[in-house]
């Protein structure tokens, strides 16, 4: 099978060295605006040919579309209009509705996988890349009565090729989850790096007495702006009321420290602490 | 060298099993006011023998205090006003200021070393005990000046056993730099499990989508509330000011959402990127 995967970087460099490794593509075309990434996923083996997206839509069988959330919505019209009536285009970003709305009306939409891989690093670009990324993983497919047979099929062989879990769910539903269990954690990130970063400025030995925990809550800082700036741009209404309620307990907590009521601050951590079931 | 841990639990215990594997100690004296945690410590061969706080006062030549740190600032008059001329007291709590406070009279002061390992894991009890808990960390000695020459050097000693690597600082800023680095880490990640927790009542399936990042930010959620509560209150001031500070950082993000600035979310997370340059 011809495929071609738009965006060769952490993403999908990772899922063309699993592809490759598994047998599921012997030939990986790589297309990709910065042409810096083009020739590194080049000379790192992990993409065997290069092509232009217009290029790509005649001569592949499957499309991967592995690129910002901005990104796909901007060019995935343009790819349904352009491939062949077999081609089948699977993308894989972190919201759905925004853009399953988008082609929902469109005459190749059956060809067209709405999806979602959960998995990946801090880390971006096609160095970044790990075969073994996707392993184990959830992944999620929306609305998957309006794709084809074909296509459906053919996208979950590629996540079972790659050993994930398969969920099916609508777009509304994961873009409500995963603003929650993904999308907030990484603005918690982002925002307790800002809050260390500012103290650090006076106090410059700080980070000597950073140790695991601290590492763990803000190793998601490090993520791609360009990656997710339009992801909070298209997931902005889940965003901003799991991001509002956030706030809310903090205010709470911070509330308890300021009256030293440690009776209430044990209580919200007992009541966090039911975390422990769930992940 | 005859040495009491008091607290047999996640810090006490990976002390307890480091100094024995070295042969820093080859016996050691559990002391716990929790009967469960002391027949664990013993059956788990964390411990060699038991003793009451007195006795161990009596019997030891090495106390060190692995509690929290409402219970060292209980304990910590007590136990300096029993022990013998050249017992040596060494504490681990996570606040220093309070504690060094505290004893800074006391005619015992110099047999007393104010300290703190900075390591940990989310979990709780002498099962939690790691052997190499410590090594590769910071250990934090505070108010050095104060302590004797021996008290110092065993404490420094004990630590380089552990192969733990020694800063000394003043309390005041132990207690400013640790805020930010370590405190406040932990209730953003008490606040993501409370968040996530509330909408998963109506979500039932939404721990489905969790993943790594997820999990990476909300682990420390899980950490022992009767070790955290007492570190909150003595810790206040500072941890209040670094929350105030997150939770305006926090409200900036959710504006640059609510209004769809996609520069400024982008600008916001370069400059949080910095962070990679510190960890």
């Amino acid at each position: 099978m011809k495929t071609a995967i738009v965006g060769t970087g952490l993403i999908g460099g990772s899922l063309a060295l699993a592809l490759k490794k598994t047998g599921f593509a012997s030939n990986i075309i790589g297309v990709d605006k910065n042409p810096d990434n083009l020739q590194k996923a080049m000379s790192l083996g992990i993409i065997d040919s290069q092509a232009t997206l217009p290029e790509a839509c005649q001569m592949a069988d499957l499309i991967v579309l592995a690129i910002p959330v901005d990104a796909i919505y901007y060019i995935l019209v343009e790819v349904l209009d352009k491939i062949h009536e077999r081609t089948i285009v699977v993308d894989m970003g972190s919201t759905k509705s925004k853009i399953c709305q988008l082609v929902k009306d469109h005459p190749k939409r059956q060809n067209f996988v709405a999806s979602h891989p959960i998995a990946g690093t801090e880390n971006a670009g096609p160095e970044a890349a790990l075969v073994n990324l996707f392993q184990g993983k959830k992944a999620i497919i929306c609305e998957e009565q309006r794709s084809s047979k074909p296509a459906l099929e053919l996208a979950i062989s590629m996540y079972k090729t790659l050993e994930m879990n398969i969920e099916i769910m609508e777009p509304e539903i994961h873009d409500l989850h995963i603003a929650y269990v993904s999308h907030l954690s990484h603005i918690s990130a982002f925002s307790l790096g800002l809050t260390a970063l500012d103290m650090a400025v006076k106090e410059k030995d700080m980070f000597k007495m950073a140790g695991g925990g601290f590492s763990s809550t803000v190793r998601l800082a490090k993520s791609s702006p360009e990656m997710w700036g339009p992801i909070f741009e298209q997931n902005n209404e889940n965003i901003s009321a799991a991001l509002g309620e956030y706030i809310d307990h903090l205010i709470a907590f911070k509330k308890a420290i300021d009256e030293g009521n440690t009776t209430r601050t044990k209580e919200l951590m007992e009541k966090a602490a039911i975390i422990r079931s769930k992940i």
